[in-house]
Parts: C-alpha cells; sequence; structure tokens
C-alpha cells in the first residue's frame, strides 16, 4: 500500500491558522488543481481527530462515499455522518498502515496536521503533493514538523495556475 | 527604492539549521537559477549581523565589491574583508530603507532570517523569489516569521530545474 499527501498552503506553510479556520484559502478549494483526480485515484482517508471534528462542522459531509478512517485513541462519534463509511483506528502510522494494506487499501489519502507529521516521520508517505496559495499567514499550524533525520525528495513536476496557485509533487525517497 | 529576497529553502521552509549550517543546499547554490542575474540587477545587499559573522567565516567574500549594508544595532568588524565596499547601519527598516534610498540604492537585496522577517512585517520588500530545495530537515531558521497581519501575493512565475529546485517570484502586494 502506498501513501499520498495532497494539501494546500499558505507560502509560509500553514494548512490552518491557528482556530483550525482556513479561511486564507480560496473558497471552495480555489480553481480546480487536481483535487477530484487526486481523490479518485485513493481508495481510503486517514484523518485524525482535530480534521474529523472540523469536517463535522462543514454543511456536507466532503468525502461523499469514500473509505475514511479516522485515527484517534478514544472513541469517535460518527452518528451524525450518514451514508459514509468511517471506520476508527488507533496506534502508530506501522500499525495503521499494515491494517489498511490488510484490508484492501492499496492508496491512502493521509489528512490533518498531526496525521501527516506522524506518517513523514515514520517513513510512510510516498508521495507529496503541496499546493502553495499565494498569501503569508504568519502563524498557524504548520504542514510539516521535526523530523528525526533529513527526507530527501525527488521533485516530480511542478504547476502553476492563473489564480496564482503552484502546486508540486514530489517522491518521497527518505 | 525596491526591496528584493532571493533565497533558497528547504521545502519545509528552513533557509538554516539551527547552528546556522546550511549542508543540506546544493554545494555552491546548486545549478544555476538565477542568482548572477539577480545579483546583477541589485546595488545593495542588506544583512543582518548573523548574516554577516557567517559569510565572514567563508573562505572567499562572496559579495565581491557590491556595496552591503550589515545592520547591527551595535559595532561591526569588517576589517578583515578587503576590497568590497561594507557600511553599518542601525534603525527601523523605514529608517534603512529611506536611508537607501537617500543615498542613490534603487534596488536593495535583503537578506538573513531576522532582517528579511523585520522587512517584511514593515511592508518594506517588493519581491519574494524563493527556490525550494528538494529535502525536509524538520528543524532550523525559518525563512518566514509572524506579521501582524496576512500579506497577500501575486504570483509572476514559477521554473523548475533538473536537480529539483523550484523557483517561485512574488510581488508583495501588501
Amino acid at each position: 500500500m502506498r501513501a499520498s499527501v495532497f494539501v494546500g498552503t499558505s507560502l509560509d506553510g500553514f494548512i490552518a491558522r491557528r482556530n483550525g479556520d482556513f479561511d486564507f484559502l480560496p473558497e471552495g478549494g480555489g480553481e480546480p488543481h487536481g483535487y477530484d483526480e487526486f481523490m479518485a485515484s485513493v481508495d481510503v482517508l486517514v484523518i485524525g481527530r482535530n480534521t474529523f471534528e472540523k469536517v463535522l462542522t462543514f454543511e456536507e459531509w466532503p468525502y461523499a462515499d469514500k473509505r475514511v478512517v479516522v485515527l484517534s485513541s478514544r472513541a469517535i462519534d460518527a452518528s451524525n455522518v450518514r451514508g459514509a463509511a468511517i471506520e476508527h483506528m488507533s496506534g502508530s502510522p506501522a500499525v495503521i498502515t499494515d491494517r489498511l494494506a490488510a484490508s484492501g487499501a492499496s492508496h491512502a489519502y493521509v489528512d490533518g496536521g498531526i496525521t501527516v507529521q506522524r506518517f513523514l516521520r515514520a517513513r510512510l508517505i510516498q508521495r507529496l503533493i503541496v499546493t502553495r496559495v499565494p498569501v503569508l499567514i504568519g502563524e498557524g499550524i504548520p504542514l510539516f514538523g521535526s523530523l528525526p533525520h533529513d527526507v530527501r525528495l525527488r521533485h516530480i513536476h511542478t504547476k502553476t495556475y492563473p489564480s496564482g496557485l503552484v502546486k508540486s509533487e514530489y517522491e518521497v525517497l527518505g
């Protein structure tokens, strides 16, 4: 099983403001920059509790009927989500990855600040797709965090969009 | 007078490691990505004491005979630099900018972590040219810092290089 990250950040590297808002990102995800195509390529989403609880406040569940795994050491309440396949798992990224592979998953979309950082630290992300929004917000929740050692990347390609989005895709070499 | 930043960072946004090393950047600046052309377009470099003291440890003074202004609230010792035009200034970015303009400077290259952040906070940078090196280092000296408010940018262009460098140029809209 492989795992990818597809995320938008401010130019200074934040995925959200301190309070979890991402009003600095273009509304509705901005001009199309490959999110739908990426979503179509994954068979499971892996998100943390914070992202899950944020998404619950949206008017609509944004993941349609895609399989979603919520990571949390505590129980989660998914009773308000109808029509979606939500599972709860806990454990290390290695344990989660093994369980997903055993369940037949072939491509996971790992999302959310803490979750992305945990999987990157465990070297269990193979692909990073980062879209930079042309704004500096000064502080917030960073995409990247501390690492036990450098992580080398291979640049695959970069695409720019008229609204100023710059999307770069990297293979994680480890 | 206008001021620009031209800098390389890790994908996670660091210009140097905590100890000031930038061994994660390609040696000798990596494949040519416009530095010489940029340098030819500026008539003065503005750097802080930290950058100045780091540069003093290099085998060669890297700025040839370009005018260099070192910002520091204390005296600096430039006695080991021969053949270069080094000036010492102190004061707010606005004061420095006014003095540079009054001295006939038309395009300043603002460099160094703290100095870049101070000038960005004061909205005295007009152009940001950031080159991403394909590596995550986890921690270090960040390019960007806190801001009193969002800073909007306009993406001008992005160029990629075979070695994996991705150089993006932004106009600072304020």
